[in-house]
């Protein structure tokens, strides 16, 4: 067997912390399917002392990430540390730069830095893999660069934050607020005490912004992201979307339209029988359309020290195995420029709740003002019970047949003009899954 | 760029041409993607003046498939012959003797000679890969040979017969008895004229002992799995199982136990709300426990000409960007004897419905029956709408708690024995799942 591939970790929280119990679990197994053992040899962490409940005794302690990174006494730099800047961000470059591998499950580094990385790496001839990076435990970095680089890739799209995905499951299954949820969320370690990150997209984004540049053989750009995030969603949209048939999510959408490649992040309608629809709490999915493959739907945890573990070491195992492929799938100087579709041309379903005021005439310049813009209705919920106390409100909402963003936008302000609605209508994207 | 990489196809059907085409539409791509072209060369059918829809002009044509095996002309022999001998083995083995890659969809030949043929691949220095020949477009073999290489597995199961899962689809949705769903099936071409390797679940169980070996670093024995089909599963099962919630699908399960590893294909009862009972029509999909990523489920085409060609593709990826992965995850020399646990043993719910004579005391024996055995129940149904017309027979359903199959077995034998009951029980074992 050749000698051991020596690893170099960088951070050694919840995550790092969990790969080097997993090596020393499953090494020996590891080392058998591999043909050659990966042994961690040093560290890079903060405090020497903590007690993270694994064995770093025999390691070579580093504070400073960068003087691992450079270490000769390691093939392969794991970074553990986060973040898109500072350390993290220095050290895989002194890594790369240094000829060695980097394994690393940091979203923002990539989202930001992705495509300058990955020319780094390839002119190195090392590997930068990242599985762990989007989605966790879901093998999705693996499955796009490699089981389906066969096709051209349609759309891709998942539910990729588990802090919105526990929101949202809860705010529908026990009927509570988000503000609630949010709440509980906290208490229980699933949500930041400054969840704006997550609730608002930005993780989700990121994320994204990944899978596009290896679903499209695209630059990556996290910054052309259409974000909309959770905050604005009512229990009222979810009773409504759970009698209509759907399920309310926040999706990542990465789509390939005729002006170019729409990448989109907000709370998405989707039918209450599509695999996504089913994926609750915690949990992630991510689904590809594939002209040759068809559908294909990855479901499994996106979080947490040991599935993120899991792909670290896949990442690894590769490395052991001696298996290479460019960094974003094609190689970095190929990549095409990033073409941004605008979401006033998005093109599909919308959910739109109103606050009507009860008058005669009302609905009749709501539906006028639709109809102004061509976009035909296949659904209209008005009810009794719908109506706001000590108010002369009633909700109304409508499901449109497929139209575009620009039309429904024209209407909703031209029915905001007519003043005969209060406050701003709530819409919601219904996105049309097999 | 290296010389392109030489592929040989056996096997014009379906599958063949769809990787012809998918070669010729994406194959620029591809050998950017891999830094190698990958290129049909040579190919091996019958009838070389068939319209396949494809070109196969300029290329070589064998009618011998051994012969195109041993052809200096090729680096890459992909066998898309089917059938666990004759050509499909002897063309695989010639190929991997005279140092050839070998990629095939050919899961009879894997369950019968795998371990025989991935000792041959080692010997030789190549690959054999066969990402198709579980599932279909769902990259199941890749999954488990790297991306969870660092999990050990407790439980690997799925839907991995599209037959099956459409008549069971069709049954529930329309209330349509199996026969004029396997009619259907037929005319539809999901099945085949003879549907007894898909209905009886072999098909299934090839697929299943293939999993086994790469979960459970074990010997392949599809002779070893235990086997019940979809035949004796009737609409009133069905209706019951919704009212319980719960969804019957043919599953394929292999399991640590105390006693060894079962494997299993029969109906199951899966709870309404898991992934895996979403999972409609001719669709597949398989889910994995593991120890550090939980579980993951993928779901995807598990036939078809385009989505088998898009697995086949991706091994051929694999060895152009000089990607080699033991055949069964560990080498085949160190691979476990396969130990069978006994299905006796087996532990687990189960659903019962009985035809039981409309008599005092009848339900009596057969709670007493249940209760000798220490089985304890977690539902009783027994309604006046289910007696049988023209008899005295109404039919009782009982779901018990966690018990083993020997007891169930045994309270059965005593309740026939009583002549409390007509025929033979129906029983569907319940699947546990997160």
């Amino acid at each position: 067997m050749a000698n051991a591939l020596r690893l170099g970790v960088a951070g050694l929280g919840t995550v790092g912390a969990s790969v080097i119990r997993l090596l020393s679990q499953h090494g020996d197994a590891l080392a058998r399917k591999n043909g050659r053992a990966a042994k961690v040899v040093a560290v890079s962490a903060r405090d020497p002392n903590r007690d993270r409940g694994v064995d770093v005794s025999g390691l070579t302690w580093f504070t400073d990430p960068v003087a691992l990174a450079n270490s000769d006494e390691i093939d392969v730099f794991v970074e553990l540390i986060g973040g898109d800047s500072g350390p993290a961000e220095d050290s895989v470059r002194a890594a790369l730069s240094a000829g060695k591998h980097v394994v690393t499950a940091n979203k923002a580094l990539l989202a930001k830095h992705g495509v300058e990385l990955a020319a780094l790496a390839e002119l190195n001839r090392v590997s930068l893999n990242y599985e762990a990076a989007v989605a966790g435990g879901i093998p999705i970095v693996k499955t796009l660069r490699e089981s389906l680089s066969g096709n051209a890739v349609n759309r891709i799209y998942g539910i990729m934050n588990g802090t919105c995905n526990y929101i949202l499951t809860r705010m529908e299954r026990d009927g509570i607020s988000f503000e609630d949820c949010l709440a509980d969320a906290q208490r229980l370690g699933y949500a930041e005490a400054d969840p704006s990150f997550d609730i608002e997209g930005n993780d989700t984004a990121h994320k994204l912004a990944i899978l596009t540049s290896l679903a499209f053989g695209t630059k990556i750009s996290a910054d052309d992201v259409y974000l909309e995030g959770i905050t604005s969603i009512t229990t009222a949209d979810i009773q409504a979307a759970d009698e209509l048939g759907y399920r309310i999510k926040l999706l990542g959408v990465a789509q390939r339209t005729d002006t170019g490649i729409e990448q989109r992040v907000h709370p998405t309608m989707v039918p209450k029988h599509s695999a996504i629809a089913q994926v609750d709490g915690v949990l992630n999915a991510v689904a590809v359309d594939g002209d040759f493959v068809g559908s294909l739907v990855l479901v499994g945890p996106g979080a947490g020290g040991d599935a993120t573990a899991s792909s670290v070491v896949s990442d690894i195992a590769d490395l052991a195995r001696g298996c290479r492929t460019n960094v974003l799938g094609m190689p970095a100087d190929e990549l095409a420029d990033y073409t941004r579709a605008q979401m006033r041309r998005h093109e599909g379903g919308y959910y739109i709740r109103f606050s009507v005021h009860d008058r005669p005439g009302a609905f009749a310049e709501i539906a006028k003002a639709m109809g102004n813009k061509a976009i035909s209705l296949q659904s209209i919920v008005q009810r009794a019970r719908a109506k706001v106390a000590a108010t002369d409100l009633q909700s109304v909402i409508l499901i449109t047949h497929e139209t575009t963003e620009v039309a429904v936008r024209e209407a909703l302000d031209e029915i905001a003009a007519s003043g005969v609605i209060s406050g701003v209508p709530q819409m919601i994207r219904i996105e049309k899954l097999n």
